[in-house]
């Protein structure tokens, strides 16, 4: 039995608020469990200089926590000064993920900004900050189309992510808490498209390793629970859902 | 009429929720109009070197905003690497105006840390900072009371602030929002306590002066928003606010 | 009695040598008591990036002390590669202080820069570089007018700043210096035109409090002071002087 | 057919000088292709603070590139004053790689610092320097054993690492060059045992995803390659890879 | 003839006022035509950590420009947030130069701190540093003996520093000026005791070379030079240059 | 007899070996005894902005140490996020000693970025910097000359760097490793061209001093060292050794 009661397969509770700030032009409160994300899209119209004149888009994202998001207090980046190796890779690995389903030539010469704020912490945060994200993005351009700037949302899939790991004694388990985060043997973020197509994978042996065995059985957890994940993204993002699920027909 | 239908002396609508994360000793998410701000309150049991050994405690405060709490997302003071005289200024003001109200000697040789995080902006942050900060603060501190960490609320008085300001049609009005905020000639911080005592008082004429007799009535009209905001305070501090009553009654 | 034989209502002497060094189109050495502060002006024909293209000019000061302009050697700000907090408040004072007496349209596309130098520190180090600093732009805008560049002074009202403070023991006093500042329960910068305007004001009870009563002896003890200052203005002003007093009675 | 003449599955040509540099406890110059990392260990007798009073270990990694290394030069991190994403990104993949293949509590209170610095860039600088830091490391703690400071080498199993990739015209590849690596749809950094287990797993697919199958397909292929890659640290270590051979059989 | 009149082996005029800052141990203002510094010591009670535990002294010294002390102002480098490469250089002479003259045993666990503020520069800024810190130093430790800390001057000879160059026309020149400075084909900064022996040679021909008996015509200028300013040391110290005169001859 | 067994004026064994990495315009090893460094230059068509549409060229120089390259390891000067005023120091003396013999007019608006990376260490790191680097750009220009982007190498003569100091025990030594280095009483690193004509010169006496007379047997050492430099750069140059010889004659 897992700390929390669920069982090895089982998600915790999922939440998303919209429109839960109001100036950005997607905002999105996630809840997984106790973890909490504000993730807010805000459309630029211009690209960083490395990619004008292509006529393509871009996709950046940050990621933040803020001090008391944890049970320790942690002093602020910009107290210090600069930003942490470990926020550097999550900012990326969000901005990366994003890029995977968004068709830039669509997008055409306009910047996405991603804004993922923890306000409360209790393990994937790097994942909930992208199935968060994910959606605020998606509101963010439908706004877009509704106001034809955009003729179609340049989305080819739905993305989702979430954790799995391999524990000393319940073996592999799905959406790792931070308790359970913290005891796992090895560690692995999976973000995933509604289509199964594997986007990212960081699986990491803190310690320890993990055979190839063991890999196809936390992937089989992490299928389960991404497509619980896009069901709830579905449900929230309406109509934009269904665009959605019909650029992918059309591409089919 | 004000841009939002308000009279000349009247606050924005004003709500404060306790315990809105979880990890905090105190936490408390203030609204004020649109505008929003997280409020946390940690107790660290040590003070900076500079204060070792006196047995008086310490009240240190952070500020910031998310990028899109404002209309045009803002760089992050992490991304630059360092934090901007607006924030510090914000930040060593609301450390001070708590600092009025709270008998370090018996706090003891504690930290108390704030953090503000706007993560809504419509004018006046500062001033919602400290009126939120202040009730976080004591809700921590009412902790330790329970705990019989310390045997009283060191806690003198009641604290709140708000803005008032010069319209150049309108003349004195209280509670600024961003758009007036932007096109007042005078814009003047009030911080004060129940018994009506200054704790700090900032005006500003940017490209514009005041005389004594505005500046009088901008007071007047600060005394008032700040006794409703104390209500505020009292309504959800519950025990807490007779405690600080109480307090003020034997100083007497 | 104070701690160096003056009167509440008293300031320090002051003085004002200009042509102090001759590379700035303005250049004045102040003397208040025992501080001292270098204040020089620079005229750049350029603004910047967010003043561009208004046809306005812009006006920003940066503030500095020796290391051993206190009794205590305090560590170079450039050697710790940054600002302090302290710093970036009284950088800003001194810029929004001097704005609010300069026709901004009438100076045209131009930025003076204000360069405060405290070589001694005795208390009232932001008050003296700010009456200083007044002293030093107005030769600097002078020049200006003596070389047709700009038709007139562009310049509204004298502008002079001064310290007062509550002394447990004495009461209200004006011009506090360092031992008077360290022991004072409340502490009040005002900026004030000879006209009795207020531009600034910022009144300061670290860990106390002040009534309205007591805030406006203070106004009082500080007009007194202001006038004073603005006297040593005219002398050493001489025709520029004359000419401000002139916009004075233009403006009516 | 790649284009440089190899096969799918074919390494490039590898070579591991030892004692490159005098000064390192131990010293390899690894060769793969066009990429040349300088990879020293060097051992201390503490722990960093976070670790102290455990009586382990730690390792910490640190990469850094010659400015022409790479075609065109790059600026030095030095110069910007900060270490890039990309470059946190790597060191910590390198540390967290070794770690898992280390006994830290048999290390004891030692630090080793591995410094990866690539002289010549050619796709698979991460990769290669985990493979030649694993045998540099090696070296070093031979020689704690060699003079009796340790009583056996605390390694658990040989460590190597190869990228694999997927072309869009050639299918899955094994060890990419830059320019496949600049045109690959998928990219996926591997670290294994001589066990084939598994330390770390990095697919990407930037801006493109993959599926299940091809990620087992790009597996084979790693495997493929890390055997031939710890081939050549056997024939290196020699005496030091028999101990590791040994350290496996133990453990069997 | 030089572009101020002087002959190519005359000084500019030299002045040094001591006691020009009321805070620091020893503060001198020295003139050298249009050159002015203040130069100021600091006595500290400890070394640095690297210097612990020896029984010996410490020197280390800062220099800064205030902004207008040039032509053209520059930027803070507290506001750039670094030191540049020359203030790095000058601040490491300095320190040298004048840990050559002092028996940093004498001067026990201590630290003397000097800082140099350049507050007009017109060539030469360095040198007249040196010859003012010099002087500032001496009157500092001067105290010490006075107030029995140290039972003599731990100083073993005078130190005066001067500019020596070769102009394209007027060939070796003595203590350039800034535009001679800046026409130069050869800069040197030669650093002497009044017994010509050589504490520090720096000579740099900026796109240009000089022989060796130019190197000697230029070192016979600066030996003139040194004397000279030497002498003016002896004038303004008084009973402590009797003191160093007798230190020279006890060692003799 | 020196530490080494080498006579008072003789250098250690130098080697330079060309094309040691294969994407610089010019790439060096050069190995004076037990010190390495890896000297690259890159050529870049343009010139930093102060010195745009002058028709000039440019030269710029960094240097830097592997972290083992020291007996001790180093901290990175990326991770402390500040170059070293030393690094700063032996950087602009690179450059400015290489523009001595570079005619930047015949460069036209280029700029040469002079790499050195000491990857092993034991004294004259700078001046073995100097020698190779001069080698390197030499090559690179020589590139420029060959595909008739320069119609001839804008060199006007060779350029070779050593270090010589006396050691209280043997006098005047030539070409210092590490322990002489530490020891030595006087240090200075002599740049010369092929005629005796010196290029820079700096000569310190840390906590000690030099006559005039010992400066000249410096001096005579030194030109014997460099003109063995020297005749190793002619024939690691080849073709554009003897190119430079004309220069040398054309000029003469």
């Amino acid at each position: 039995m897992r700390n929390d009661g669920r069982n090895r397969n089982e998600l915790r509770p999922v939440e998303m608020v919209t429109e839960f700030i109001t100036h950005p032009e997607g905002s999105v409160l996630i809840t997984v469990g106790n973890t909490k994300v504000i993730c807010n899209a805000s459309i630029e119209d211009r690209v960083p200089p490395f990619m004008r004149g292509q006529g393509k888009g871009w996709i950046t994202a940050e990621y933040s926590m803020l001090p008391r998001a944890t049970e320790q207090r942690t002093i602020r980046e910009s107290s210090k000064g600069k930003i942490s190796g470990r926020t550097m890779e999550i900012q990326r690995l969000i901005g990366r993920a994003l890029r995977a389903v968004v068709d830039l030539n669509k997008l055409g010469e306009r910047t996405i900004w991603i804004d993922c704020d923890v306000i409360q912490a209790d393990g994937g945060t790097r994942t909930a900050s992208i199935t968060g994200a994910f959606t605020a993005m998606t509101i963010a351009l439908g706004k877009l189309v509704d106001k034809n700037v955009l003729s179609e949302l340049p989305i080819t899939d739905f993305l989702a992510a979430t954790s799995v790991g391999i524990d000393s004694e319940l073996g592999e388990i799905l959406d790792l808490n931070y308790l359970e985060d913290s005891s796992a043997e090895v560690d692995m973020n999976v973000i995933m498209t509604s289509k199964n197509e594997l986007v990212e994978l960081q699986g990491t042996g803190e310690e320890a390793t993990f055979s190839r065995k063991q890999l196809n059985q936390l992937l089989d957890l992490a299928e389960e629970g991404i497509h619980t994940l896009i069901e709830h993204q579905k449900s929230v993002l309406g109509d934009w859902g269904s665009h959605i699920v019909k650029n992918l027909e059309k591409e089919g």
